[in-house]
């Protein structure tokens, strides 16, 4: 039901979907009126007859709309009816059901999510986390490059063991609040202990030079660099257009340039990227962004479909149950 | 002496800068081999025997180079022989010695660095702090929301009460971690006062939109956002690049479409914005970017020049001493 356009572009992606994954099959849960024109042999619709808003309030998703498509759809998760539940819906609201349903992993405080962005190298930037968690401690951080080097093992073959960058002001270990340095120290044990391919500290720009696999910060930093990076990125584009608007020699250009402003756009097209993961739960579930069309939504499915396949779930259990004696906060370790 | 390119870019733009501001008078710091070559009535020479290198660390710079020709510049400002100083070398090191030899304002704990990006308005957006601090306090990042509106009223005279905008990770008021919400509580309080033009809070894009004519945020969260900013900027110039390249029918589209582009490339030219202030000392002091060429570190000058004669150090003393009570932190407040 979610996101901003609903069934109509949500249901034509789970078409494509299908017509992609011939094993794969769907629950599609939500009001049966919206969803009743969508036959397929791989496809059940699971009825339920509230909708959670974009602006409704986290309290309103929760304890209100109890029989919500978002929460019957994690509910499907939680009993095993299906290995991983996608919403394009309300990000507060799906974070906030999922881990009320679904539960934290043990040695997890909190869940994170991770989305990927392109980088120069043609590939993809896995950061974690964008917006769950502000106010992290360094454990926590060191609990989210774990969840981050599982997702990227599970939906990248070719990284079995991802590299993490630690975002910081600077390369060198002295740089950054007290909370990075400790981070970076407890990063540092954990490249000894072998729980991660610790590359060492990257600053905002390595984001996009893909330095590393995975770039680990809190939330509100994740957050912020996102959303910076999507506003110069705007901003260029919107740029370039005003200029090949400039005159009847520019339109012109234009014309004759399209072939490669085109190129140019696939390449650094969001969409491609679609599907972030919430890491940390006891079941798998991807958030879509709100705006994603066709495309967009399918390419979310994909991740989500991926990830599931390839036991995204088992992987994160595992590794963070090596990593337990890194993750614990100092104050609550086990008397000796 | 400083910067990537040393007395060859820094001389010549001081050239430009001459002849461009009839009254300006400049004092030439350095080792006098390097700049004896320059002879100019407006001009003197001063000498200093060291120079800070880019990667001396701050111990070096502020104890053992005593003669080099950042302190002996920074020295020139202290005695009132100089109204502003530029320097274009490592900032950790002009930072703690014009901390050192200046102090700071009355009211003022920490100095700022405040740049200005581009935005889609055709306008600069001014960014502080940059670097300088980590680990803000709520009374801080006020301090930074008054100096920098007494930097944009100096430099921007259509600008006498510029908008400030807080750097959160969403606009509405509960948002944030616990520093911002009570970072968002003072600044309400000091827009009721009538010391800042308080717009509310606002996100990382918002910077490159030109929502706000300065964002306030931590040096930590400030410095991710510039360089996540300079790094997608970079990756889009280089894949425009690429995609141009191509194939012969790109590399004729590439010479139709030039035009365009470098009108594109000028509007986005990040030289345009070079000089960052260092705020909250009893002196003026100018940062360029190490790398900057001739026209860039002239902006530099520019900026310092302007900042001199709109008298900023006057402007930032008289606004801290008016937002005085909302400055101090909360635990050292005195006694009724």
């Amino acid at each position: 039901m979610g996101g901003d356009h609903g069934p109509r572009v949500t249901l034509a992606a789970c078409r494509q979907f299908l017509d992609r994954h011939p094993e794969a099959r769907l629950l599609l849960v939500g009001q049966p009126d919206g969803l009743s024109g969508f036959v397929h042999e791989r496809a059940v619709v699971v009825p339920a007859s509230e909708v959670v808003s974009m602006d409704d309030p986290v309290e309103v998703a929760l304890r209100r709309k109890k029989d919500s498509s978002m929460r019957v759809a994690i509910q499907q998760v939680k009993e095993g009816a299906a290995q991983v539940a996608v919403s394009a819906g309300n990000t507060g609201a799906l974070m906030a059901i999922a881990r009320y349903l679904l539960k934290t992993l043990d040695g997890i405080d909190r869940p994170a999510i991770a989305t990927q962005m392109p980088n120069a190298q043609g590939g993809a930037t896995t950061v974690l986390d964008l917006g769950a968690n502000v106010d992290c401690s360094a454990e926590h951080l060191v609990q989210f490059a774990v969840m981050g080097a599982a997702l990227v093992s599970a939906l990248q073959e070719e990284r079995p063991e991802p590299t993490v960058g630690l975002l910081n002001i600077g390369e060198e270990v002295i740089k950054g609040n007290e909370i990075i340095k400790k981070t970076g120290e407890l990063l540092r044990s954990a490249a000894k202990s072998g729980d991660i391919n610790f590359y060492g500290n990257v600053e905002g720009n390595d984001i996009f030079k893909g330095t590393v696999d995975i770039v680990v910060c809190d939330g509100f930093v994740g957050n912020v660099a996102l959303k910076a990076s999507e506003g110069v990125a705007s901003m260029i584009v919107g740029a370039l257009k005003q200029e090949f608007k400039r005159s009847i020699f520019t339109k012109v250009a234009a014309v004759v340039a399209y072939p490669v402003l085109s190129a140019l756009m696939q390449r650094m097209d969001h969409r491609r990227y679609n599907g972030a993961a919430l890491l940390g739960l006891r079941g798998l579930v991807f958030k879509s962004h709100g705006s994603a069309d066709t495309m967009a939504f399918e390419q979310a499915l994909n991740r989500a479909y991926d990830a599931a396949r390839n036991n995204l779930l088992d992987r994160v259990r595992t590794r963070v149950a090596h990593a337990a004696p890194l993750l614990a906060p100092a104050d609550v370790q086990p008397v000796a």
